[in-house]
């Protein structure tokens, strides 16, 4: 291993561990009444996931040396925005799934009113912990605008209504394209975006490129998912393989073949890399979690 | 009639339709992609309801003669929570009900998984509007968290969660109210508090006052769906009536007798106007406000 690539994981490991401490600190307390919805929300924010936003927003921080404390609000509501959407997403009228980073999913393990509530409690949670930060007024409403944005009706909310819409139909590749533009990417594009706006005002030119980086890396991310959903077991991936096969959806490997996805994902790898030349060595981090993203495992 | 209850029910006729008009052009067209999504949710939002939470809005604007733009967008924020919330109560694992506002609820209209995500995006389109608007930050600002903790986990959201856990429990009057101050109340203190702040920053002996004139119309709404329950038919109430006893669920009917339910209503509504006494004349339409939840009919 390259000490570079070694101090990228010593700086992941660390990002991830100091995250956890400061999203279980953002959300209610489980003593909080009523305990069982908080109980709840922390068992779906809490203690999971890869945190691949936040590590963007603190990576994107790093491009403008970004106070750190700004940057953590911004993790922690783009994570929130992240949990509900899953929450929301492995209830019974949607994927209706189980299992989700291998644990029982909130409808499951509590029951689905309180999965329901659970994900519009989260949502509200995501926004005030914006909207309470000490950051000046100047970043946080823009971010605020930027958030909303991505999660609603023409962001993920959208690409969600999108995806439901196509499955069974004969999605060709601009079609499936788009759908995750909105899906994933929006809230992709929102985590590097609010990142580096936690440093300074952005310029044209800067959001342009990290607006090239956040597309690739986004759609890269869900060509990798479908690759992975097609090739790895549920233990590795810790949520049931194969789901989209067995549910007549559209995917990169159903319409491109495995090998086509794989070399797509690297090609959207070195347009991550390229977009991000303008920023020199302070991209670093952006550019190890663009590889990471395509070379991710599960 | 007196023309002072004239001058009111023309001044909320003509808000209601101006509100009308204004929320129609603060949701996404339902021409923009994804078209049924946003179909869907202007389905939800619009055509439908008294409106009390813009009303109460516009009429704590008059307290200090906040400018009507500002009033609006704090309305249509509120109204979209609202909207959202009524969706997602209506589900089938919630309270599976048919029947809202005389139309087909959303999930019957269209589907189950749309339903989930015009509540979310409805959700997430409330705070864009709020962020969106062209007030000062130092107005915005307040107003998000305001909303943000009204609508979460130790609000609405809240209140809905002791709500579900309740079904079958012999609550007092106090645990009542408790769930009741967060389901339904804080959106309403809310409503008076933005409404007031759109006008000025507000004093801490003028929150207090709004709040017991919050905290009273709240619980006076409340006892009197509770009554109108027990009491009216469905095609007045324009959703299924009956439907607490049915389900077992503990109401101030059940509680304290018909009664004295009418009875702690009226008192309220003292209750209401007492708070009212600082601000004289121009808290005229709160107290209209007021009177009209105690009588309403349905």
């Amino acid at each position: 291993m390259s000490t570079q690539l070694a101090e990228f994981q010593t700086w992941m490991k660390t990002t991830q561990v100091e995250f956890e401490i400061a999203l279980a600190d953002l959300l209610p307390a489980s003593t909080t009444l009523p305990t069982r919805l908080h109980e709840a929300m922390r068992y779906a924010a809490l203690d999971g996931g890869k945190r691949v936003r936040p590590l963007l927003v603190y990576a994107a921080g790093r491009l403008f040396d970004a106070p750190l404390h700004l940057l953590t609000r911004a993790a922690a509501a783009l994570e929130m925005i992240h949990a509900y959407s899953l929450v929301h997403d492995d209830m019974p009228c949607m994927d209706d799934d189980a299992l989700r980073r291998g644990k029982p999913t909130v409808h499951i393990k509590y029951d689905e009113p309180t999965a329901l509530l659970v994900g519009d409690a989260l949502q509200a949670q995501a926004f005030l912990v914006l909207a309470e930060g000490d950051a000046s007024a100047e970043v946080k409403l823009p971010m605020l605008q930027l958030l909303a944005t991505a999660a609603g009706s023409r962001g993920m909310c959208g690409g969600q209504a999108i995806d439901l819409a196509s499955v069974g139909l004969a999605l060709n590749v601009e079609e499936l394209e788009h759908m995750h533009r909105l899906k994933t990417g929006a809230l992709l594009r929102a985590s590097v975006l609010m990142g580096a706006m936690s440093g300074k005002t952005l310029s044209t030119s800067e959001v342009s490129a990290l607006d090239v980086y956040s597309a690739a890396i986004g759609l890269a991310f869900q060509v990798v998912d479908d690759v992975l959903d097609a090739t790895a077991d549920s233990a590795t991936l810790g949520k049931t393989a194969g789901k989209d096969a067995a549910d007549n959806k559209p995917t990169y490997v159903s319409l491109l073949g495995l090998d086509a996805s794989r070399a797509l994902a690297d090609k959207l790898c070195r347009d991550a890399h390229q977009a991000l030349l303008p920023f020199g060595e302070k991209a670093q981090l952006l550019r190890e979690l663009a590889d990471l993203i395509v070379q991710r495992k599960a």
